[in-house]
């Protein structure tokens, strides 16, 4: 049985390889070890060609001079999904496919650097999909999910935790974190909580009461 | 009189270098051509020094390991301000100081990339300092400042244009877009007005009632 023609479990996450700037070959190949459902968005694929690795749907719209069908006889079968809808981002029509297709969880690589405007929309965007799907965006240096809203997790000492609130978000509580909240408010632009850290190895807790909360865990 | 001594006007935009990505040094360059008063945040000193940049401040809380002393012969005069404050970051304490000193506009690179949370809170920062100082934030592929509440500039046409709101922004209305806002409310997260374009070459005009609306104008 050729590579081209694993059965998939698709209760593991799906990976998507969006538009920004690419990762570590290392964390890549890290993600593919599972040899998840790959989507490549739109003219990403000229970049993601060379790598050797076999996209199973390519998705986008296509409308800047891309030629997708060129991809199809060298990455046979390959799923070409056409979304024209501009009121979308090319990453959000890939969540939304995935969520038609009933796949539980996805990872998300280069979808930060580069442009500012797709950073600041890819990682805020993944609030939407609460409860749809289970997101969590990977790059060199962070690791990104919206927090559910009781979170528990064991983490060692001095981890760095960034909790961003997506707009303004209420009654947070911490526990085991260096600077704990305590039934606080955090707002964009005006109040963060990053560059938080865990107190000492063992059991992070973070709740929150309304608003969308994202975790960062961030690393120089 | 030596390029250390220049008399600076210090009504021109100074210069603030942060500790993401390194931009181009043709962009760098360019917004050195006027000399500005420079600012570098904490350790990104140890990358801008090989640069052979004349740094006029070193700001940070220098708390993990870095040494600022060492640079304060060969860029002499240096001022060096610690800034331990644990409740904001390197970037907010500039603004801070430049505010301080009645500087009215600052130019900031190396702000976005490399951590995720970093670029976050770089970029939505902003919003807080509006009225106090005039900040634009600028990396290779985008330029990012709060829109004021009426904004009119000339634009080419098909100039990409992205409107991010931070947090929820109502009552937008646009004249001269490829997607016009008519009254209409923005909600990071939710509804963006990423990846718009001007429709024809001319004025642009975006007004906004409540929120803080941020323009990025980005090319890939």
């Amino acid at each position: 049985m050729s590579s081209h023609h694993i059965v998939r479990d698709d209760q593991e996450p799906a990976l998507i390889i969006a538009n920004g700037e690419a990762c570590s070959m290392e964390l890549l190949n890290q993600l593919l070890e599972w040899s998840p459902l790959v989507i490549v968005l739109d003219s990403a694929m000229d970049r993601v060609s060379p790598l050797g690795i076999k996209v199973d749907v390519l998705l986008g719209d296509f409308d800047r001079g891309f030629d997708p069908v060129i991809h199809k006889d060298y990455q046979y079968p390959l799923e070409i999904v056409h979304t024209p809808d501009q009121e979308k981002t090319d990453l959000e029509k890939a969540f939304d496919y995935l969520v038609e297709r009933k796949i539980p969880a996805v990872n998300v690589v280069w979808a930060t650097g580069k442009r500012a405007d797709h950073t600041l929309a890819n990682v805020t965007s993944i609030v939407r999909f609460n409860h749809k799907i289970k997101i969590v965006i990977l790059d060199d240096y962070s690791k990104i999910f919206r927090l559910p809203e009781k979170f528990e997790k064991w983490y060692t000492k001095d981890s760095i935790i960034s909790l961003m609130p997506v707009g303004k978000v209420g009654g947070i509580s911490s526990q085991n974190l260096l600077y704990e909240l305590n039934d606080d408010e955090l707002t964009l632009g005006y109040r963060i909580g990053s560059s938080n850290a865990v107190r000492e190895d063992g059991l992070v807790t973070i709740t929150y009461k309304t608003g969308d909360l994202l975790m960062m865990e961030c690393h120089d």
